[in-house]
């Protein structure tokens, strides 16, 4: 079975956001994929990127580099429980999919915090090992996420522009660096300005192409399928 | 004098960007500008969006929706003091600068926070009050960040893509929703790759480019702009 790793970010399980999580979860356990949630309201999880991220010396306590040390640290196992945990679960990953609501074009904070602080050099990419050639490539990445703003407004011409543009920084900017190919997008627009009953159409959508998603090939994560 | 508002967040004062910080409080503070620093990280400013943002009860205590239980609460003076005090230095503001390293094509989760909890509606936007009758119009703002790849690297054709697309969340999504008029960026590539000497010049260009932002115009925030 293939494993799934599934980072959470809403604070209210009784949300679509929530819903949509535990559709994925039940719908790949049953294809015998073993799943993990990181949950990360739930775990209070830390997103500032801070000197107690290290444990121990610091390589220069005279003028603080979060990158270097980081990057020291992982290297002689001084990360913080917390990352390690974190990226225990990356690394045994199949695939990772990255739950939200989309605030200010981009995740939340607390998931942009779990991405500058798990994905540290010598564990996600280690220069010259980025993008093709990242650390943690054969694995996959799916970003599945809510919007306020309609479809309208995210499509080329509209007022917010092509909702590709927001997913250059997320897919191409983290998830390509680190190596991880992405699949396409799954997006449920406004769904607070819709019926109950198109909500359940968005659950059961999701379920459904949750079944063949082992069968899809990766985007083409390069300039051209965002602003062609 | 002009009113300005320095969104800061670097762990390290000894940084560049402690540097470009202290740059431009001193050379604003020359031509009679009275200037705020929100210095996150020592502020230890919370980028969690949860329900500790709302002082009493929930409108809907069953479903908790972030978004509408912050603009309820502002409306009745009921959020946080924290965010009581930002948007206090923001409203005061004709310039907000935000000075930070950029972090996977975007900026830290710790500012990326301050945008998702202080810039809530009711005060920075309200349907349909967004985009150019954003609330916060008649203010300026700038992204002043270092990178970790070189200008080649984050050129047209470069392997991560114009630098213009990292700023399309962050100018657009965010500034331009919110009414506010964006000054062109600026950008310090790769500065741990270059010499001292280099890293001064970096210094002396942006207290220069400083002495005549009031004479700027502001950039024509529009897809054009980003993606030509």
């Amino acid at each position: 079975g293939k494993k799934v790793l599934i980072v959470y970010a809403h604070q209210e399980p009784r949300s679509l956001n929530g819903s949509l999580k535990r559709v994925a979860v039940e719908e790949l356990s049953k294809q015998g994929c073993s799943v993990t949630v990181s949950d990360l309201y739930a775990m209070h999880f830390e997103p500032r990127a801070t000197r107690n991220d290290i444990v121990g010396c610091l390589q220069n306590s005279e003028e603080f580099n979060y990158g270097v040390e980081t990057w020291e640290a992982y290297k002689r196992g001084g990360l913080s429980n917390d990352l390690i945990e974190e990226q225990k679960k990356v690394q045994e990953a199949d695939l990772l999919i990255f739950q939200f609501p989309l605030y200010w074009f981009s995740m939340p904070a607390i998931m942009k915090g779990w991405m500058d602080r798990v994905l540290v050099q010598g564990f996600a990419h280690e220069f010259p090992n980025c993008y093709d050639s990242g650390l943690l490539k054969d694995k996959l990445a799916l970003f599945s996420f809510t919007t306020g703003g309609s479809k309208e407004m995210y499509a080329k011409g509209g007022i917010s522009g092509d909702i590709r543009y927001v997913l250059w920084p997320m897919q191409h900017g983290i998830m390509h660096f680190c190596g991880v190919k992405v699949l396409a997008p799954h997006i449920c627009f406004a769904p607070e300005y819709v019926s109950e009953e198109k909500r359940k159409e968005m659950l059961i959508a999701w379920a459904h192409r949750l079944k063949t998603l082992w069968k899809e090939e990766p985007i083409n994560c390069s300039p051209e399928w965002y602003f062609k």
